[in-house]
């Protein structure tokens, strides 16, 4: 891989793809093409082999930085350009997509309304480059070499002696773009179009370049390497649809049956192949066959697809890949601690509560597994929690589907709640565009988990709890740690405490600093958070009323691990390390009661935190 | 879907198939085929839709348990047969795989060889069914049938009023069928073969059939409902292909840029089509165009594809999927229980483990992500853990790059342990072959993940620490929970214990059981286990000399959650909870010092379970 500085070992893909070249370097058929000088000038042995993949991984070999012209390998290229131009159907109408089982610079217009059959014939690529938009023949030139650029990731120039020498002697394309002009497929000077035309053929790529542009189609039109995008995700199909039929010209049958991937080739010895969501391969050797397509070319596609297992149509089953993990609210809580009359609503209630992660690329039939699974819980369940942390993407089937699923949810009186669905945008939006008015209200979508997660506890703790006063801080002889004392240990410890206050944002414990004190929480609520390495924060623990906090690194005397914050309005009883020492020597068995209550404490803690990594793993 | 029970609430997947049967009931184009009275029997309203998933769903609306005969769609499934019994080569030998640009009855021969273009056409298709195997015709209509039987998971009969009437008045075929025999691509008789062909065209198939049988394919050959394989998987591919590119006769281009699904036609009204890897769909109207493929049918299909967004060359890039999650040794350990000592080592090397936990299908694109990380961790690590629990599938793609790093990474004396191999068989297969008599000692591979996990942690432990003395019990002072105790609470809590002695198997605590004791371990290991749902068993910890077990349940007085097993032959001291109760009263100090150790020894298992449950999430 160059570009990176090299690796300490050689990738085993690096290694095959070097292998391969020297197997197919001693491949000597074939000749040049010769039909203009400038073509013949290439050397016959250069060589390069490279290939893309969609998570910008780059393998080459050989002279994979050699320039040459692009020729016909531009005619996918151009023709997604003009889908973007002029939509699918105005393209349609002027050119077919059938393959013709004829030569490349065969005619092949429809009788009668003289549309090219396709758009990788001369004739169909003329007509295409009659459909690029912009005022003037510069401007398209420019648009074209623009598009390229951001498919390659490096500016392109026009070779100029090519381009003068295919103007030159392309009677043959001119007499085609006359043809066309007369049909009215071009409905304009046909002379600017063939130039367009010898310009595209004259651009000045190299082997790298050409994996680049089918590893930008294997990812829906996103160069792997830069992230820009080079197409509009909605027409890859159909460039690649036509370098399926019609782009290896008369042997597209077995090319599908033998390759298995969408291909293109050129008369100076360039051929691409993409497998879609996966990589691009590009290979460069001018030596050609009958049909004009490189020798050496043909045969590394074919073995790279057998060897490397790449054909189209060999897909392992999606299943329910899909779903990463799913939990119910008894098994798996938020980060909130809870007082004691919660945590048993939440045990009673909890499985009211069923959430999905789900994970990869959401389309048709990853999500139908999810809605086939929410389809069978809808009676075992209110609250229904989506969790896109994990996905990829979302697409518009699956965003139907899910709409779907929550209004007949919605009309059965169930909540569906979304957990970070920053993750796949188009959920929003289209939530956004069917709900109207109703979105603000009905679509309930948190940035987190933890967050959703505590939103469906809070209602079901709300459902099922008995009505209770709010408000009162809870008396010292509440707190859960002095469960069991005595009325004279209770006054003994409460000697110790030191009332202190907080308002809500408040740092109350900074991570680091040397732990003297614990706390008692008497009315409001404080949260645990760390720092994460991206500076962001993350919530380990929220407390509530009655629970202490801090003890941990008081009694082993560590430092502190994390940040703790009032998260609203705070009154605390703070227990400094000392008195609670001394405890032990004044009332042995206060303090005795004090480590049972915290063991059991810590205990509880540990068996929540070991069922959720159960439900983790 | 039939089949189940029904559910409460309807699949949106199955409201759409309504609407979509709804609004294409109202074509009404289209004639009923006539070339034999049995076919023109059909009622022209009839109209089936099902989709079936890889997932194993299947979604049916309107007329799909109508019988009818498969017709041409059995072409494809007689050319996988026979490509199973002859192997690709001997089968492109008698027959191409070129589209024809020509109708179905085109007869189609390449000049000299006699070689149909390829196996929809007719020809193609009788020459296919001379390359079934078997030594009667008996025998090779009933391969055929249950070939077929198990693409649609129930057996199928002949149509035999169809086979009789197809049989009297195909004068055409048989003409087609003694020029194949000119040719030699039938070498003898071809009247059974003829028949042979009359006959799968006449077998009795409904609507959901035909979605079974499209699914099978879209499951590389695995039926999805019932788990049977109906062909090999290498072969899947081949009878796309020709279904892609000559499916649908002579307008291949058209319907792979409008649809992008293989297909494939019968002239009773059937079509079905594959999207590999995830449905199969079906549909039955027997209403033809001029093509002799079913109006509603193609209809429908393009409807469908576009609507949930299907195509086949519209793929999103799968990216780094295939790795669910990554590690160290220093962020999270097996469930053995260290001693100090061993924490610390692996707290300072741990980082010398790196895990991988893969997941999803492991082929070329996905396992080449993980080589490159595995290329650039090299010379971070010394042991790489390969998790394989969540995968799905691997390739012998995937194979070729695991091995090839195996090996370089053996070379450089670094160690490649794999977990959970048995989800992935081909993996172990592969490097028994490859490492011949050096695979029982290199090749390491364990049955679980926390079995790796603690095979790196020891080899690390052995590399890093001091030599010590081995197979003395631990002295009682050398108790954990006792670090502190004066020489006189030692003495007085020794007085209390009781010891026991297990051999390796026993039962040491049954879960369920009142929590009357604990235990602290003088020499030999033991474990806590859980039973699994399906029964089996999962190991959460393992203890080691020094610590002590039991005392959770003891102090919060919950029965026992756990079974404690000996491991191997243990000496370990008992102390009642009586005792220890009792302890607070003679010596408080000391059981304020047996606490505060306590609940360090529960911080810290707390902490450790919070920093995994963040590796995990």
């Amino acid at each position: 891989m160059r570009g990176h500085s090299e690796p300490a070992l050689s990738s085993p893909v690096l290694d095959y793809l070097h292998q391969l070249h020297a197997r197919f370097a001693r491949v000597k058929q074939g000749q040049v093409a010769t039909y203009i000088p400038e073509l013949a000038k290439a050397n016959p042995d250069w060589f390069g082999i490279c290939l893309a993949t969609a998570s910008g991984s780059v393998y080459e070999v050989g002279d994979t930085r050699q320039e040459f012209t692009i020729q016909s390998i531009s005619k996918p290229f151009v023709y997604g350009l003009a889908l973007e131009d002029n939509g699918r159907e105005t393209v349609l109408g002027k050119i077919g997509v059938e393959p013709t089982g004829d030569a490349f610079n065969s005619i092949s217009l429809e009788p009668g309304t003289g549309r090219p059959r396709n758009p990788m014939i001369n004739a169909g690529a003329i007509a295409t480059a009659g459909l690029i938009a912009g005022k003037s023949p510069q401007t398209r030139l420019r648009r074209v070499l623009e598009t390229f650029g951001i498919y390659t990731g490096r500016p392109l120039k026009l070779d100029e002696a090519v381009y003068r020498s295919e103007s030159t002697t392309g009677h043959r394309n001119r007499a085609i773009s006359h043809m066309l002009r007369n049909f009215d497929i071009l409905t304009e000077d046909p002379s600017p179009v063939t130039e367009l035309y010898f310009q595209q053929c004259s651009i000045s790529v190299n082997c790298r370049d050409l994996a680049m542009m089918a590893a930008t189609l294997a990812c829906r039109g996103v160069n792997p390497v830069t992230g820009k995008s080079a197409i509009r995700g909605e027409y890859v199909e159909s460039v690649l649809s036509v370098m399926e039929t019609c782009g290896m010209y008369d042997f597209a049958g077995e090319w599908v049956f033998n390759v298995g991937m969408p291909a293109k080739s050129g008369v100076s010895g360039g051929v691409i192949a993409v497998l879609p969501g996966q990589l691009g391969i590009g290979v460069f050797s001018p030596r050609l066959d009958q049909h004009g397509n490189s020798v050496r070319g043909i045969r590394v596609c074919q073995e790279i697809s057998r060897h490397l297992d790449l054909h189209l149509l060999n897909r392992p089953p999606v299943g329910k890949f899909a779903i990463r993990r799913k939990f119910s609210g008894a098994e798996f809580n938020s980060n909130r601690v809870r007082a004691v009359a919660e945590i048993d609503l939440l045990a009673a209630h909890g499985q009211r509560i069923r959430a999905w992660q789900l994970q990869g690329n959401l389309m048709f039939s990853t999500a139908e597994v999810l809605v086939r699974e929410l389809v069978e819980a809808l009676e075992s369940a209110d609250y229904f929690l989506l969790d896109f942390k994990r996905a990829l993407s979302l697409n518009e089937s699956a965003c139907h589907l899910l709409f779907q699923m929550f209004t007949k949810f919605k009309a059965r009186g169930k909540t569906m709640v979304f957990a970070h669905h920053g993750r796949v945008p188009l959920l929003r939006r289209f939530f956004r565009i069917k709900l109207a008015r109703r979105f603000d209200r009905e679509f309930i979508a948190f940035d987190d988990t933890d967050a959703a997660l505590e939103w469906c506890e809070n209602a079901v703790i709300r459902k099922h709890a008995a009505p209770r006063a709010r408000g009162n801080p809870v008396r010292i002889s509440d707190y859960k740690l002095f469960a069991g004392l005595s009325p004279e240990e209770h006054a003994a410890v409460q000697k110790l405490l030191k009332r202190r206050s907080f308002r809500a944002g408040d740092l109350i414990i900074q991570a680091g600093s040397e732990a003297r004190e614990m706390f008692f929480l008497a009315s409001g609520s404080v949260s645990v958070n760390v720092t994460l390495p991206d500076g962001g924060q993350r919530r380990l623990a929220t407390f509530a009323p009655g629970m202490s906090f801090g003890e941990m690194a008081m009694i082993d005397r560590a430092p502190r691990s994390a940040i703790i914050l009032a998260d609203t309005d705070v009154v605390c009883d703070e227990l400094a390390r000392e008195d609670f020492e001394r405890l032990g020597e004044t009332h042995p068995l206060a303090k005795i009661k004090l480590f049972s209550n915290l063991c059991i404490d810590l205990s509880n803690k540990l068996r929540k935190a070991n069922r959720e990594l159960a439900v983790l793993e």
